[in-house]
């Protein structure tokens, strides 16, 4: 047991029988649908709507019944993780790139919650670098104006060292923040910038966070 | 002689031989792109940055030399179309699809200017549809949203009757909203919505407006 495992087990408490249900991406969400996989063997009747290509494999091979965000009216619950959660259960999301589609998917959703091992709570947002997706076509310019703001924006890379590409075939800019004072202000920024799709700060979209330790326990922040 | 050909010729007066141009998309810049050819074939020497495949198709066939955004440092002076242009040179683009890239090329540039034939002014803006890019994972959600809102999208269509899909592969909602009383707001409104990647709402953007009459003869609205 670690700390994301204890997470992403807890949250299965909060799923109903026939749900539609929100599946984030990464390492904690990776043991809640290890978790939902056991009950859907069981006969257990949900369906699932994915937040990236990674999910969607996962889902696929342990048969999770899936439908694509189009597909489906609206999202009952949503379960995520998230890169760093403040006390205001606000967060900073696109560690793993996910985060246009997490953003959708918990627009779309009735209810969200966020499932994190402990070492992501902290007193104020920033020291997880910040996600900025950005079109390719545009990312010098928007580049440029974030470095200018002294934002320290660095292109994300792949292995290979070619920028690395989300799922909806967009770039990346990594903020290199250390705080963000206000991260309203900062939000409102980004959103009026030509060229960027989407950022990472996820702000008021959570009601609930399952906070997971070494040890096993688990304590739930609620706003 | 028509209106579209008096402006995108006129609009040559504005060109300085070493500048780098922002070339816009759409039927009056065809005509400011012949321009340009012919003075190119003379030994004019200026570089192109295209807002579209289509206009990139037009430079190639007229030998106009290009670059794409992320290659220059950034545009001296850019000649594009509007749908729409009101007292103010606020203006509505995105009828030919192309307005995300058309927008990063004006933001990057020194200095815009349109070219458009005297239809396109008008007292207020709105007439026309507005274009809306989004992604497409997400469009429904984009789409409930603007219909809730009373804005009346529709899905753009190509000719097969299949989701119109611009250069950057988002979709395009068309807002039917016959006036817009504030642009500003309206403007302020999508750019804080998850899935719109930008809109063709471009206020303050253009120092100059080129209209181009039947009888050849053109006006220039100034700022």
């Amino acid at each position: 047991m670690n700390g994301k495992q204890a997470a992403g087990q807890k949250a299965i408490e909060e799923i109903r029988e026939g749900q539609i249900i929100g599946l984030g991406t990464g390492s904690t969400v990776y043991y809640f649908l290890e978790a939902l996989a056991t009950k859907v063997a069981d006969g257990f009747n949900v369906i699932g709507v994915a937040t990236s290509q990674k999910t969607i494999k996962l889902a696929n091979e342990w048969k999770i019944p899936m439908r694509t965000l189009s597909e489906v009216e609206k999202i009952d619950i949503t379960i995520d993780g998230a890169d760093e959660v403040d006390p205001q259960l606000n967060g900073i999301k696109g560690g793993g790139g996910a985060l246009l589609y997490e953003k959708l998917v918990a627009k779309s959703s009735s209810r969200c919650i966020w499932i994190v091992d402990s070492a992501k709570t902290k007193k104020q947002l920033g020291a997880f670098p910040l996600p900025v997706e950005v079109i390719p076509f545009g990312w010098k310019y928007v580049r440029n104006y974030l470095s200018e703001k002294g934002y320290a924006p660095t292109l994300r890379l792949d292995t290979d060292g070619h920028p690395y590409v989300t799922d909806a075939s967009h770039y990346i800019l990594d903020l290199h923040l250390n705080t963000i004072v206000n991260p309203e202000a900062l939000a409102n920024e980004l959103d009026h910038l030509t060229g960027v799709v989407e950022h990472g700060l996820f702000l008021g979209l959570t009601e609930k966070v399952i906070v997971g330790y070494p040890d096993g326990h688990t304590e739930t922040l609620n706003q």
